[in-house]
């Protein structure tokens, strides 16, 4: 049995971190048992992998080990990974008979998309916090604030975008979307990067959409509902295509 | 029988456009007969392409079409093509029973891969001009000044890099290029992005090599040395793997 470390939230029943969803989508589209085991946005991440032998994903400026989920932990294999696209190539090597997220021959063009997918957001991330903090439990709001603004070298609320910053970092994101539409454009017609076929490519994408979604819910701005329904029903369209993959366990 | 016009160069018998390579490449790993037509980096480019009813690839803000190359005329269909990445796509449509430059199912992968690619250079495409200007024809020296002096709003003089900020180029081109070293390193073991295969993904960045080895013929800065050398060999596996379809035609 794997068990799959996600992040507790105030939506009731459901998932909500971009990349903690990248996870859940491979497990589901390989349609592997796993239970998930929710874990809080604080010092909890680094005590849960710890214990279980889970490496961290990155270094502090510090030199000691940067926790981060996704996480999983495999039973069988006494196993433990964290980080979404390594834990995506654990799941294809592992088993094998299960559909693959990182089709042969693609796992090199799947990692530059990643980079590709991710560099389209710059700064314009920035758009995500108010969504962010009414998605996380509010006890772990301050852990979140705190830690960010640590990393940032500034109080978080601070880079809050306003006024004309704020239209450049919407325009800039719209346009960034656009852009991996138009590679979308290419795959031959079907809702996914490769065609009619799934890859992680795609729960990358719906990773993210699926935050938004999540967060709308409690912040209406105009802007994230245009995103939504842009690029002439890309998305809506993709969305549609992962509903299945998004079951809870 | 298909025209293929490139950029005449100083380099005797050889192209050096990192662009123009890219459409090299795929002709010659499609084995299809071919002629170039030499253009050189001038006026030349528009009027042959608007001879030949190639269409332009981009508009300059004044709405008028911007022409570039590679760009081809293939006479058993009477259609030009330019943009290396359509010539690739009009090349598998038309000649299905050649080998395939964008592999069924990755040609979104493919699209996604050339714009990562790219973005690894950010400003650090300066560091380039010194090799351009050696390897234009001399008569086409002042056509390129000129109109991307034009582009960048400022002489293209100018900015070449100096002091501190020419080594944080320098840094941000190699971390860079070590970042696509290890997008490589997913593929298994080949020296191709697909692993023992090469796709058009390959023959993006065979094409920035290849220039590269072109221009430190003249401009021996020792930094380009390390570039090609570098990330434990990987460019240097690629470029000899690559050998075979650098055939001048």
């Amino acid at each position: 049995m794997i068990t799959f470390y996600d992040f507790a939230s105030t939506v009731p029943g459901k998932t909500f971190n971009p990349n903690t969803w990248k996870t859940r989508y491979s497990l589901n589209y390989k349609q592997l048992p796993y239970k998930t085991e929710w874990v809080e946005f604080s010092e909890e991440i680094e005590k849960v992998c710890k214990k279980m032998g889970i490496p961290p994903t990155s270094k502090r400026p510090d030199g000691s080990g940067a926790y981060t989920l996704p996480a999983i932990y495999d039973d069988s294999t006494k196993t433990g990974v964290a980080d979404s696209l390594l834990i995506a190539a654990y799941l294809d090597k592992t088993y094998p008979d299960t559909p693959k997220l990182l089709p042969a021959g693609t796992e090199a063009l799947q990692t530059a998309f990643v980079d590709a997918f991710m560099s389209k957001f710059g700064s314009s991330w920035q758009l995500s916090i108010p969504l962010l903090l009414k998605l996380l439990l509010p006890s772990n709001v301050d852990f979140y604030v705190r830690t960010r603004s640590a990393a940032l070298g500034k109080p978080l609320l601070d880079i809050l975008p306003v006024g004309e910053e704020r239209e450049a970092q919407w325009k800039s994101l719209k346009a960034g979307l656009s852009v991996v539409d138009a590679w979308y454009q290419k795959n031959g017609g079907g809702p996914f990067i490769m065609g009619n076929t799934p890859s992680f490519a795609d729960f990358v994408v719906g990773g993210f959409f699926s935050f938004v979604k999540a967060g709308v819910q409690n912040v209406p701005e105009p802007e994230w509902k245009e995103v939504l329904e842009g690029d002439n029903g890309r998305w809506k369209k993709l969305g549609e295509a992962l509903e299945k993959y998004e079951v809870m366990v």
